[in-house]
């Protein structure tokens, strides 16, 4: 099944052990701890434009984003929970943000108060048309939870004045987002108003990028060095603008703004039917899969510009891997995979959900990781422990937007029929078509899929990546299967079944040859899951270990929510040899046994340290 | 034998195929083509005070210290060369320098002209205090090989002045070297001169460092970030300021200005016979040596700030292991074991200069290193290669000086006889005393030690902290030794000798457990040299090599200066697996052969990559 659509986030209602907690903690915890954030450093009243020197919070140039984000959360939180009794204060949020737009059409709680002359004046760097996205896409959810128009008609003022700055004709700015964002945005306003000069802003964005003569080239350079890990001098590539997005084919820069833009570039694809768009999405997806993602669907290895490395370079303790890439690749995955209908972006999506986008929140929903490192110790001088906040907050920001959207990710649609992508516990309810899925996945693969309603309708699911034998039944008997998105056509009555067994063996992966941090070792998988080893559940140096392959096994874990399985094994130990710094004693091993976790589930147990890639 | 002096430089005519070679091409290329950059790139025009707005070459606050290194190994090799035809060069830059001394007694081409106003404002980062030091020990050199005051006078002018702004007194800055070098500068010259001012100017800038009030403690933080590796925020502790020198046990900070502050300590504390002080300086030695020293003997493994890690912390890719902090760690140990006599010193000596300092310059001797890697490869954006000059560019001249000075290195001495530190190729000759050591040191263990003219003294000799095993004759009987400095003392006979036979083997050696980078790894080496694995020599990938641990042999090595010995062995190599970037496909291993080089030749083939930490 091709062109489908994500399935609207409230018409799948996750049930299930694994994901169903996290989208429960960001309504209870994530999300008003976040407002709250916002009510605190200033974020929320900085659209009041009242600031003025001597007062503390000054306005930054990104906090827009952050509110935002938080809106669209709460938006979407609101029909998930209608009784969380959140919609007033969320309206007053919103009535705020509307009525600090002034009179062109211009919203930012920022440049129009703080630095006025600077509207439009640092395109390359300052985040307006990044935090104009996220606006947006607030909107169109407030939209879409309450049906209310006043935020989302703001936003279209916006967007109708953004377009009579930017563009090819006399006198505007051939400029486009230094930080992409806005180009995905305008795609959903364009679909939640069914305007097209939406779309064709969006594709103005998308085409004008990185053509010549170009928009960004006498900035690089400019940017002032060392303010944070991403701060070097601004560089064409950095935010993916050296050549048109067309004739772009390897993945490179700043690994949120790429992942972003690559999404927008999907969806404009996917609205213009446009092949060579899709084309370069397609290699980009596929660089960025076989040359430059961790395991866990983390990308953007580079500590120094937040960006991709070169092929093959992924250091594990060095990571970069943000929280905010990760979900980035997973919508941009999503959107492939409901252009082409191919499985493999499901996998991607499924491996960034499961591991590199969860690891970076806590399951108290509080604290949040930037850097999903794959492997901390004891000698770094980086922050390995979850932070209850950023300045720059936008990773737990995300979160109350992405986990409250998480069903979207399970199931598409389309005129044809419906599709599963990932068999969580979850029921799906839409066009009058009722199915429910239960198991204890990604635990067990073991899954069963009720037909509720009945109707003649396609139905397909995935047979994942991961998995390598499997059977399944319809109604009992054993279908013969081709390909990895079987599917059935056929009038379902209710009450059908469909049973998948996915063999969910544990195993060990190993990385290509081509990188070097990898080699000699291998992670502990099973499912869709990547485990790591945390040094709470050893009590030694977990560098120390080499995991005897033939001797893992599922194991309980102490700490973690029931249900929670490990994999433990033995090892050996190389023994802890006296205080000389160099010598010719051979080392010397002792038999032990190790545990290993869930890596989105590491450090829920106080501070720790962790491995994924564990010597053999 | 304790309380020995270095021999002078030119006393000891070092002879051997290892260290002499280094020597002649300092003579031959490094001073004359460091002479050269100096003139191009505008380091001595500085001196005449012409620069302005709109010229080429603007000053900068370091420079004064890279001219006066090359003028110290002008002076140093021109005794070793008095044929070259330098001299006349020489003196000219020297005029030139002591034309542009101020009035008051300031020397420094940048202050004096470009940032008069600036002269001693900026004490922790500026350098000034830095250059003295540098400009007085070749005032010292210079006077030392030539008999001439002309500099050595303006330097104590200098001196005489900087005892008029630092110091205790009502109205001196209590102030102290932000990048440390002048204290033992200041010892040189207060030996040279005979002048106990410069004995207790250096006491004072020894002990008032670290002090409260702190001195730098208010400007902490200040510098600005990121203009380069070694540019972060100014703390006290970066320049181990942190607190009283005596007080200081662990080594901590920038770690070239710590290795020239730990041999002013020495020098002070031998001076003074400072117990206190020089027990610090030993903690401080054992602390490096014990916890923060590469296999090398290279030191700063922090590639931001280019300081100390934490303990253990010892990356191999992205180590920063400057080639003047190896050579700082060379000059403070060699002041050690001048003082104690106690060979762990001269190990250190030994393992620096064989490997972690001469890794820094190309064979050809007109490339160089700044950072002394001990792993690189093609996945990093970091500058692998030996560079022909650098803007900072300490280490170039730091060699300038540093190798006509090598055989200071080899020999001690005292009233009460001699000691051979070193065992390499080389006749001694000081006070009527004449010994030749013969022998192919550092590739083989077997000396022969001949006395050439007769006299009562002790001589003393080395057993390397390597070597395990060894067997040592007086005039053809095997004595019987205990400790590693076996000493004699007789009337020496002309034709007297002595023969070390040092067994040595090729060995494998191990880190600590604590080092996590080098776990599961180990690292070939044979006698005082630490080898690598070459790229060139192997033509697969090096990370793809696991070693046989029992199959090293000698083999001759293609494009290394002939004797030189590289290690062969057997490996098992990975095999390369497809394109996946990711797979459950255990790794499978090929049968192959693979050759090592002492690491301090590497990359003299041509562009490379190299390995020194082996899987095995």
């Amino acid at each position: 099944m091709k062109n489908t659509t994500p399935v609207r986030w409230n018409n799948c209602l996750v049930q299930d052990n694994f994901l169903f907690p996290r989208m429960k903690t960001a309504h209870e915890t994530t999300i008003p701890s976040s407002v709250k954030r916002c009510y605190e450093t200033g974020r929320i009243e900085a659209f009041k434009h009242n600031w003025h020197e001597g007062m503390p919070n000054k306005p930054h140039i990104y906090w827009d984003s952050d509110v935002a984000k938080v809106i669209e959360g709460m938006a979407f939180d609101l029909v998930l929970n209608p009784d969380s009794g959140r919609e007033k204060q969320m309206e007053e949020i919103i009535s705020l943000i509307v009525s600090s737009q002034l009179e062109d059409g211009y919203l930012n709680s920022y440049f129009a108060h703080i630095a006025p002359d600077e509207r439009w004046k640092i395109i390359h760097d300052n985040h307006e048309l990044y935090c104009a996205g996220h606006l947006i896409e607030a909107a169109v959810a407030h939209f879409q939870a309450t049906g209310r128009r006043n935020f989302l008609d703001a936003m279209c003022r916006y967007a109708d004045y953004i377009s009579t700055v930017f563009g090819r004709e006399e006198g505007k700015l051939r400029a486009y987002p230094g930080h992409q964002e806005l180009e995905l945005a305008l795609c959903k306003l364009a679909q939640a108003t069914g305007r097209e000069k939406y779309w064709q802003l969006a594709a103005y964005f998308v085409d004008e990028r990185g053509t010549e003569p170009n928009y960004f080239r006498e900035v690089e350079g400019m940017r002032p060095e060392g303010k944070g890990y991403h701060s070097k001098p601004f560089s064409v590539d950095y935010a993916q603008a050296h050549k048109p997005v067309r004739e772009q084919s390897e993945a490179v820069g700043h690994a949120v703004r790429a992942g972003y833009l690559y999404s927008g570039m999907a969806d404009i694809a996917r609205k213009y039917n446009d092949t060579a768009l899709l084309a370069a999405c397609e290699k980009l997806f596929d660089d960025i899969v076989e040359k430059k993602m961790y395991i866990t669907g983390s990308i953007g290895s580079e500590l120094v510009g937040e960006s991709f490395g070169k092929p093959y370079a992924l250091p594990n303790a060095t990571a970069y891997a943000e929280t905010c890439a990760a979900i980035s690749l997973a919508m941009f995955a999503d959107r492939m995979l409901n252009i082409t209908g191919d499985m493999k972006y499901a996998d991607v999506v499924e491996k960034a959900i499961y591991n590199g986008i969860l690891s970076g929140i806590s399951l108290s929903g509080d604290r949040y990781f930037y850097r999903n490192m794959l492997e901390t110790n004891p000698r770094t001088t980086y922050v390995t422990q979850r932070q209850l906040w950023f300045n720059t907050s936008c990773c737990p920001t995300n979160f109350c937007r992405f986990l409250p959207q998480l069903g979207s990710y399970l199931w598409s649609e389309s005129e044809e029929g419906v599709r599963l992508n990932i068999p969580a516990q979850s029921t799906f309810s839409s066009n009058g078509i009722r199915i429910s899925v239960k198991g204890n996945y990604p635990y067990d693969g073991k899954i069963v899929i009720t037909f509720e309603s009945a109707g003649e309708f396609t139905f397909a699911c995935r047979i994942p990546g991961w998995c390598r034998s499997y059977q399944v039944k319809l109604n009992g008997s054993v279908e013969r299967i081709n390909g990895n998105a079987p599917e059935w056509r056929r009038a379902w009555q209710e009450g059908d079944c469909i049973e998948l067994e996915l063999d969910m063996p544990i195993e060990l992966v190993y990385s290509s040859t081509d990188v070097i941090e990898d080699i000699g070792k291998a992670a502990i998988c099973r499912g869709p899951l990547v485990y790591a080893v945390e040094v709470c559940d050893v009590n030694e140096e977990l560098w120390r270990y080499v995991i005897d392959r033939t001797s893992l096994h599922l194991t309980p874990v102490n700490g973690l929510p029931g249900g929670t399985y490990g994999i433990s094994g033995r090892a050996l130990r190389e023994k802890k040899r006296g205080d000389s710094l160099y010598t010719t004693v051979a080392p010397e091993y002792e038999e032990v046994t190790f545990t290993a976790v869930p890596y989105s589930l590491w450090q829920n147990r106080g501070p720790s340290t962790m491995q994924v890639w564990m010597r053999y």
